[in-house]
């Protein structure tokens, strides 16, 4: 059974950019987080770091960042979707701009992901490719346009809605996240205004001076929309 | 610094048969049958399952089946070198017939293992592409006809010896690694007689009847070649 | 402008089996046929046999296994669409089982394709993947069963059936191409009378005894059910 | 057979700046000057242009920028060497930073190349990389450091002498292109100087005021050089 999530939900990606210690250093915060203002938290890490996360948090929703289709058997050195399961992996990203993956192949592993219960948070460069993606049934979409990624220039609040709707008029069972360059709580709302279900953070977080204020004070504008709805 | 191999070694090399709580099984009486018999033996494991069996193992050379050249920062779902490193991993396998790399990204990844102090263990297909590899300074080589892989046919001892010679031809300090199809300790010996540094198997042990049984006995062979030389 | 077909159509695909003088004899064939029985043939080729096919005949329609989303300007052996227009080409193949694309490449290379006037026909291996395709409003969609090609096994007609309605029922402006293991005159009645648009082959044409004479007879085939109606 | 190189030889590779009419004009030019300056000029072009080129052309050595190992037979979209050969090509570049091949691919496209006679232009972006593809007998090899690809920056003397000395000392037979940012006749007495077998260009060609003036009087500069020696 796959993890229900509740609008509105938080993404903390750190990349690449954290690993081993100073991955679970984070990830140990957000789980207090999570809990002292009752917020979903995806917290993506390198797969190497998932089973230790996963033991030592008790609400986080541990994410990689991409999974293979594999089955167990012969295979070298792909990602095997039945250990991370193991390892207390509950979601993954698939085919972000800086890991995108063919189309038989995201067939292929949304499928993996479904018979495991693995949410998966499936990335478009572009609207006609998000509705494709939208057919294959994600359960959360993500619309950024490639150009902004890691610029810590977020989408305008134009864009954002229209790719909201297009997930939405295509299929109305996704939830749309809206996380390109957010580095304030201000772009925090600004995503939550556009109608996403759901922000989060990879520069924005790691990259200001102190990680854990600023994702406390991302977490309190997003508990602040939610309570006035 | 990398881990000093001595000669003759084995790889237990479950690919991706075992993950989780079977890989870990596996991985704790391969640990102790590797301090029983003075042996030096590499496992390989699902990046999700390192930090487990390296935790719960003390003499298992941990080695992955592929690692990406990705380094700290952006870059979603590839494979973190420093992320094994944390978790424990000393050895890496790459270019494996079934995940074949890029001759830039092989040198690549090379780099960032010898930085890192992870031996590598470098599969070529052919001869001339066994060569070729040889002037990367792997620590490590196997070069399999990719026909026998997986079939529980060991290469014959002519094949063996002709690649032995032309690696070591080719670059001395190389040890060499023969592993196709090794499915009995008779294998095992016939491997170490071709000159070999080090045999191994993946279906020949986990498709035994008695894993564990088959491993030991592959391991005894591999003592009393060592003890009659 | 795109080339406008007329249902039911053709096509001659004989993959890398045919090139240089073999490519060009059995395209002037087709060539003739698509005249006498005023039948649309598409004909693919190797990308460096195009212009000298499109020279020599006057109704193919010269058509390529893949292309390239390359623009004018830097890049090294990819396939530049502009190249192919000025070389006579009116369509391509993608995302064939043999040469699967990724997503966003996919969206990328159907962009160029419309831009230039080149008709699309796009594969998939799956209804999941061919609905999915089809918000990406190719001109044409082949939903084969992977396992089914180059067999001579042609698709079940419930599986013809079933591929065409769902296609249709996402994007009815696609026109369907069934051609799966398509090796004989009664081949070709059941792909249309499934209600595909189109049929054709490769192995089942030039794996004949007779390529030109199989050829023929399979489009007296079609021009027969097409008067039938 | 292959054709024999006489140095010192000129590349021209207007990469996808130039197809069709625009590609075989510069063609019949560089044609005209080979013969007039009696130097080998490898003319490197679109698949779809290479048989026009040929057919018009006398003294061009036709090079396509890439090829793939494909035999005929089954394959969609893949470039059939055998295709090229009868299109009148008898060079092509192979893993050029921008189209980059995995190590066992390029053993089996060298291998190809080999059985049908068209000389291989195998690209490294680092010397480690040259060292180890010299191995595999290219005829020519080009080490160009990445970065200065397309920026009308050539790479320094030394670096030139360092890579041509680390590939001859590898591989004698093999000869030494220098073609990174070459854009000025003193760009190719430079290359040449450097010890170099050929040197060429792209942008410095396609790119400056009268492409054709520019081509001849690099020529001029071989010439000079080659009878000084």
């Amino acid at each position: 059974m796959k993890k229900q999530l509740r609008s509105p939900f938080f993404v903390v990606n750190p990349k690449a950019y954290l690993y081993g210690e100073k991955s679970l250093e984070l990830a140990l915060e957000a789980d207090k987080l999570s809990e002292k203002y009752d917020v979903d938290i995806l917290f993506t890490a390198q797969y190497a770091d998932c089973y230790r996360i996963s033991q030592a948090t008790k609400k986080l929703i541990i994410t990689t960042q991409h999974m293979d289709s594999l089955v167990p058997g012969r295979g070298m050195g792909y990602i095997l979707p039945e250990s991370l399961v193991e390892s207390g992996v509950q979601a993954t990203f698939l085919n972000h701009a800086e890991h995108p993956v063919k189309v038989n192949e995201l067939v292929e592993i949304m499928k993996r992901a479904d018979e495991l219960g693995i949410l998966t948070i499936v990335c478009a460069d572009s609207i006609a490719e998000a509705k494709a993606i939208s057919i294959l049934n994600p359960d959360i979409m993500i619309c950024e346009p490639t150009e902004l990624i890691g610029t810590g220039q977020s989408s305008s609040i134009d864009y954002m809605r229209q790719t909201n709707d297009a997930v939405r008029e295509s299929n109305p069972n996704i939830k749309v996240l809206q996380a390109a360059g957010i580095s304030s709580p201000e772009d925090v709302r600004k995503a939550l205004e556009s109608g996403a279900d759901a922000t989060g953070g990879t520069s924005g977080i790691i990259g200001a001076e102190n990680p854990i204020e600023m994702l406390e004070s991302m977490l309190i504008e997003l508990v602040n929309y939610r309570e006035e709805k």
